[in-house]
């Protein structure tokens, strides 16, 4: 079902698909055609064709596709079959503005939160106490953590992610600016640039 | 110097040249080429060449680009020629958050920051009071406000968008899972879905 060739283009709208789909799902619409999936989602129909094609094509032709049946498919080529166990690293606004944030209904639970600073280590955020940066290497490994997320300050990403790799990370959300570099090419950083989507923004306006 | 033709894919790299090449000045690096450029950013040195010549080309044989000359070009394709005034509406962890984010030192103005939760009106973030939402339009007017930041709940996102399209608001940067419907056009907006994110890390996890 999966193919290797599929473009990051491709996989990067995957989730805005699933996305709608989910609302569709909970609206009650039990079938859609590529033309009406296009109208919602802003794809051209040829485009939403193409897309769902590289992942084997459950569209039937004079039926359009089966909202159900492409939600789970796509949810299933996203790697939604399991729950993965997450922790956040740097618990100030951001890091907890993020604990807040739902990501369990997705299938993402967060298992920790931790940071150097005595004044915020000890609190609950939803429940998950923020710990010290020491216990991170145990915590990591009692916990088979996934993914860790990054919030900490700039200056600190860095050996922040190259201890995570050394303590067997798969994943890492990166929301520092830094890009940055990880040995261990099994390790998979995602980046959140907030100031490059940002200077997409200015870069309209001045056009406009 | 700026091409209407330029694709999405182009923009969408030009914030992270800038911010490589803001780095190099830092660091007191006046020349690079497109090799060495290629070397740190990860583009491949071809590309590199190709995005730039969209704009005009300013690398020279044998020379390479002058840093500062590249970093301030692309700064004003990027819109970076003056000062945005920016609000934040919803001011939850999120919307704390990014108050906190050093935006202005790229040129991001944070003018004033609104919620309708009684609990957070009246308080200050880096010295911008958060105000309450019958306030928004007064403000937007007064203060001559380029750009909304939306930080609300999803169930409040679309009403928020309306109401800033009809006080003429020219961007919205979206942090809530919702793709906003504006009937402006004139209206610009930037989403920033965090989730997509999260489930483009999560295909890489399930692939390995």
């Amino acid at each position: 079902m999966t193919n290797n060739k599929v473009s990051m283009a491709v996989i990067r709208r995957l989730p805005k698909y699933h996305r709608y789909l989910k609302e569709m799902l909970e609206n009650g619409i039990n079938r859609i055609s590529s033309k009406e999936l296009s109208d919602v989602i802003g794809f051209t129909a040829s485009q939403i064709r193409q897309d769902l094609n590289n992942f084997g094509g459950f569209g039937q032709q004079g039926y359009g596709y089966n909202v159900e049946d492409l939600y789970n498919e796509i949810g299933q080529i996203l790697g939604l079959v399991k729950t993965y166990n997450t922790i956040i690293i740097g618990a100030g606004n951001l890091g907890q503005a993020l604990a807040n944030y739902n990501f369990a209904s997705h299938g993402f639970k967060l298992e920790g939160m931790f940071d150097i600073n005595p004044k915020v280590t000890g609190l609950r955020i939803r429940d998950v106490e923020i710990k010290d940066m020491d216990l991170l290497e145990e915590e990591i490994k009692n916990k088979n953590i996934d993914i860790a997320i990054i919030c900490t300050s700039r200056d600190a990403a860095q050996s922040v992610a190259d201890d995570l790799a050394k303590y067997g990370i798969k994943a890492i959300w990166n929301f520092t600016p830094v890009d940055l570099k990880i040995n261990n090419h099994e390790v998979i950083v995602e980046n959140v640039h907030l100031i490059d989507s940002l200077l997409t923004l200015s870069y309209f306006l001045k056009e406009k």
